[in-house]
């Protein structure tokens, strides 16, 4: 990109306005000193030519302060006016070459160094990304933020820094204290700790959404190993919500050698049974999906990856690795969306698409989320043979 | 307050760092320069004390550019990140005294001064409001954007400004040309509208709202009257979502004077008559209020005002001014919520409390928006004795 070349060989001041200004931020400017007529900017590149654009001082509602530059006795310039036009923010399939921001948001409960390390590792560029954290109150979430801020501190300070980063404290703790995955995953604890997920992945969408968000990059914190090029893959496609293959490599004693295996199954086809199932529900039961005493028989995501035979159904398929084969480029319309690595474009959010924490149409949290999507009239993808990895304890 | 009065004998520089600091916003701040430890900021109070404070470099991820401040060769600082603790985000009966933030939402298709005016006049101090305004895209909109530049402008050059405004202006024209009163309220083009509205109004909230908004205040654009001590007075009551009762002053020809009527019909507590109809609904219908066609006999919070008496049921009832008695301090639980005038607490919209444009247990927009609560755990008041007054054409 021609602006971008010709920013490296400006002064340090004129990158630092860079890299804070080409977020992709499409933005109107009062005129701030003699309040008249609207200086018009409609995109990050022209800000930057800009010469009234560095002397306003602009300030969005979730701004805590920035620093004055008034000397002593100087008349103060007036609050800050921001005005947005909602059609200059794009998604599009080439989100790099339109410059256009993401917000990646991870509900924290742990810290892996290995989560970090692959974040780091993306490809798309540093500067387009804003990270949001949100951390549970009590013990475990105090050691995790202590050991998020030991590695942002490092990257920050290095030349691989990001935009800008959000940490949210909870006030409430999680409602289960052991997080063993097995405990995680017992089905009668399972409603209630989805639904806490859900107001934690709400609170978080709700307070680091911006009007210029392009792109949000749901990654939950035990995903530890995508490819580079994550962001850049899945927004390729062009789908307004769409979802990698979560899988999780462990060591087969059998075999003894390392392999992988299905690990998130909440990206799913309805299926008939499911819905039968539902229309005897009462109002506030859920669907849940991988129990053998909820055999729901949706077609999973999980298992339409052309790496694995199917075996045995027990709740869900027993599967067997067959192959590395499948095509990376193949998707399916989904109806539910797992939420462990999960690419949504800002305008279904923005339409008010969030993770219902109550039974919606008999569905909770990241596929409650893929229903309202749908009743909002936005369509789920999946993308069975791309892989993101879940952490292995 | 103590801070507040030390602050008015402090100087010029001071002052203006104080009121965009204290917008009650309770961080804690990275050391940006050495990238240490964090700096434990619990309170703006004590931030305004903090030396660090000012040179540390803040941006949320939804700040466009902030003026660097760097000399030339200066090393850039690590970007910004920002600590939040949602426990010390509070909303008391005592707003004021807490110095609790508040986000004053308008969704404005046609501008009027009566509302500039009436919202300029309010009481609460105005540091500690932010004000969001979503615009819908073409002719009405770019008149009404510009009426609103133009008063934004006086406001903000004055001492009445506020903290900071945001202006969104919409991808989309809205769905009904015609805006007059009678089309607007034509029952088969209200779900159309209502569903636009939903959209325009979860647009402005999700992008607006911040980790320390305590408050937020809906306010419609055709709101032209209300107590200047709004805020302060639906506050005091300490409930999640609160509203007072919206009517609307018109000239009675018979009286050959000015009179009151209901204007706003959306608040009300349920009826047995409307579950039943809702009951025998498809899953896309809607139930209506207001209409001879689809009596629900609900409670209505417009004819709980003791300035009424009720005269003959024709969809809504039909009444005549009483008195101008009644208890501005008497509250009603409601099930359904109107948006002419409504006061939610901040951690309601963060728990993902938003306005369904879709049909949400046969509900959409405010109405949905109180069930949504409601099933987010969150209650909805009304207060019928305490007035705001629409704008009558």
């Amino acid at each position: 990109m021609a602006v971008a070349r010709s920013l490296r060989r400006t002064n340090p001041i004129t990158l630092v306005l860079a890299g804070l200004l080409t977020f992709g931020f499409l933005i109107f400017i009062f005129s701030s000193t003699d309040a008249g007529p609207a200086l018009h900017v409609p995109g990050a590149r022209q800000l930057l030519k800009s010469k009234d654009a560095a002397s306003n001082a602009l300030s969005p509602p979730s701004l805590p302060f920035f620093k004055s530059t008034l000397k002593a006795g100087e008349k103060a310039p007036p609050p800050p006016v921001v005005h947005y036009h909602m059609n200059n923010v794009t998604n599009t399939p080439d989100p790099v070459g339109n410059r256009e921001s993401v917000l990646i948001l991870t509900p924290l409960a742990r810290f892996y160094e290995e989560y970090w390390n692959n974040l780091v590792a993306l490809s798309y560029p540093h500067d387009l990304i804003s990270l949001g954290f949100i951390i549970p109150k009590g013990r475990e979430g105090n050691a995790a933020t202590a050991q998020l801020q030991e590695q942002i501190a490092r990257t920050q300070a290095g030349n691989k820094r990001f935009a800008s980063i959000t940490i949210l404290r909870q006030e409430d703790e999680p409602p289960l204290q052991s997080q063993s995955e097995h405990d995680r995953h017992a089905m009668s604890a399972q409603k209630e700790r989805r639904a806490a997920m859900s107001r934690a992945r709400n609170a978080l969408l709700f307070t680091t959404l911006g009007p210029t968000t392009s792109w949000v990059l749901w990654l939950d914190s035990d995903i530890v190993e995508t490819p580079h090029s994550l962001i850049q893959d899945l927004a390729a496609f062009d789908k307004p919500i769409i979802v990698p293959n979560c899988f999780q490599r462990f060591y087969d004693k059998e075999k003894g050698a390392m392999d992988v295996r299905p690990y998130d199954f909440n990206s799913w086809i309805d299926s008939n049974t499911a819905q039968n199932l539902a229309s005897k529900m009462g109002p506030d039961e859920i669907l849940l999906e991988g129990y053998a005493e909820m055999a729901t028989y949706r077609s999973l995501m999980a298992y339409m990856s052309r790496r694995l035979t199917l075996l045995d159904y027990a709740g869900h398929w027993l599967t067997r690795f067959k192959d590395p084969g499948g095509n990376p480029k193949d998707i399916v319309n989904l109806d539910g969306v797992g939420g462990t690595a999960l690419l949504v474009k800002g305008d279904v959010h923005r339409d008010g698409a969030m993770f219902p924490p109550f039974p919606f149409y008999h569905l909770i949290e990241t596929e409650g989320f893929a229903k309202m999507a749908k009743r909002l009239g936005w369509s789920s993808w999946g993308v069975p043979n791309y892989f993101v990895y879940h952490y292995n304890e």
